[in-house]
């Protein structure tokens, strides 16, 4: 029911992903009358429909519900509902478009966090200047992150490219400042050493720039940077494609030249289409949750069915499990770096 | 000296700057027989000429020397004795296009930070979709922050567009993450009471897409997601550009097409040229210092040079020491944000 545009965005692509494959099953969950009218419109086949199965509610989740409401007062909403399939096996996981607050607390209250972890992370993946993809995480579930968070997420988020992407033993960068007065800050210069000594392939720190530039397949940071990182690159690419627009439609002859370079700007932007890119994992439940951004469109959220999927199937969990297995905290040992870098503030004072 | 290309950047900026205005005079702080040679190189009429001269050493802070080793090992390098002529009131403003650390940690041992002023920021502008500029800061100098500096920083930032942009009162946007499980941090959320209190034009919280769409004048946040932010956009212009290039020589036919519209891509990366937008103010400092990217070309370090000049000339210092004595820490009270907040993460447990 969610997104910018519910079920005229999510019934059709629902409707694509069990099309593609005779083995696929979907559950919709949600106001049945709106979802059957979809459906028909949609003109769905016998053999489509038979692996579709509607879970009926009618309280739904609205994108400004703060979370604790939606937990606390919508325990029929068809966010919780979807939720709770997983959790009893009837769905191998759960893909919504709304309110990623909301989502993130209903998960993690009705699947619990894995064990070995403390707190669940949003990860994505971005294209990169090495025509590959680069996967960062957390994105917003937590702002404030300990050194132990951050090497959660970093096991969690190689993990996810090692099943996602095939890649074995996935590089980790550690999202840092670089050539300013001081090199991070305690949480994360603690968090590079804890990564140094774990069984994952740490690369060091990277920079903002070596996301795009595709230095390593996993970038770690907090919530707060990794959301304002996120943000930033967003509202970047759509000015740039506003001033592209602007400066091809200024004139007859600016719109002549952008119709005859039409194919070549279209292949550009094809490969930045960021609706490839969509579909968040919500990662360390017990249960595979994805996320779609709002303004999905159907092909945007299909890829985002098409990825929570093949997560369930290629066994992402699983993955995590021996991932945090093999990096408990207390087969770590933590350095006491405070009392460094306490010296090397005072150096500059 | 410092800078990836070095003098023979700065010194042909330099002299495009004193030829531009026959009131500007330029002191060249470094190596004196290359300085000599350089100027010669560049042949320097005899009136331009008397507007010049050179303080000689033969000390320079390279690009990777730690910042306690530039300031206590090379207390007669070229950052430092030009930074000297500052405060000497021998020169109105410092420019330099090397390390940005050491260039911070000699500014504030030499200059001393304002009355008022608990930490000197970085603050650059960025070009928005309305065709202004954005100022944001901090950009690195601290990476951890309490709201009484994110409070400072405000104040300077807008001090600093009112000078350099003419804007009265411009509004001032704290810089957090949206939608997601909790909006910030309790620095952020007890920065926004502070911020909300003070004299400030404050429009509320922003998100990094704002940066670039320009929903206010001054963006606000810690040097740590600064840095981040200002490296992840650079990383994805990178790319961008990258891609169009690949795109438009792809064949034959794509690099015709490039050719054809050449004018109108000509056009669109002038508007978004980074160089255009060279030079970071070092603020809260008793003198005026900036900082150009190590990698400007003379255009851009001749904007940075033209920036410092407008600052002093337009009294940026005088203008941050009044918008600081007016939101004194003192005069605003500061809510106990604390336990408000750790209420809201309980409801979420």
């Amino acid at each position: 029911m969610g997104g910018d545009h519910g079920l005229s965005v999510t019934i059709p692509a629902a409707v694509s992903f069990l099309s593609a494959s005779s083995g696929r099953r979907a559950l919709l969950v949600g106001r049945e009358p709106e979802l059957s009218a979809a459906l028909q419109a949609e003109g769905v086949s016998t053999e489509v429909r038979s692996r579709l199965e509607i879970i009926a509610t009618d309280e739904v989740v609205l994108m400004d519900d703060p979370p604790a409401v939606a937990l606390r007062n919508k325990r029929r909403s068809s966010m919780r509902l979807a939720i709770e399939a997983v959790k009893e096996g009837r769905a191998h996981a759960a893909v919504s478009a709304g309110n990623t607050g909301a989502l993130m607390a209903i998960a993690r209250y009705v699947l619990k966090t894995m064990e070995g972890i403390d707190r669940p992370a949003i990860a994505t993946a971005m294209p990169n200047q090495k025509g590959g993809v680069t996967t960062m995480l957390d994105l917003g579930a937590n702002v404030d992150c300990n050194a132990d968070h951050l090497l959660q997420f970093a096991s969690m988020g190689a993990a996810l490219v090692s099943v996602m992407h095939g890649k074995q033993n996935p590089t980790v960068g550690l999202l840092n400042i670089g050539e300013e007065v001081i090199k991070g800050n305690d949480t994360v210069k603690l968090a590079g050493e804890l990564l140094r000594a774990s069984h994952l392939n740490f690369f060091g720190n990277v920079e903002g720039d070596d996301i795009f530039k595709g230095t390593t397949d996993v970038v770690v940071c907090d919530g707060f940077v990794g959301n304002v990182a996120l943000k930033t690159a967003e509202g970047l690419a759509q000015m740039l494609r506003s001033f592209i627009k602007q400066e091809f439609t200024r004139s007859g002859i600016s719109k002549l030249l952008g119709l005859i370079a039409m194919p070549v700007l279209k292949r550009f932007s094809q490969r930045v289409d960021h609706r490839r890119y969509n579909g968040a994992a919500l990662l360390g439940l017990r249960g595979i949750v994805f996320k779609s951004h709002g303004s999905a469109d159907t092909l945007a959220f299909g890829h985002a069915l098409g990825r929570a999927a093949d997560a369930a199937a290629y066994g992402l969990n699983e993955k995590i499990a021996q991932a945090i297995a093999l990096d408990r905290p207390e087969s770590i040992p933590h350095p006491d770096l405070k009392s460094q870098s306490t010296e090397a503030s005072e150096d500059l004072a």
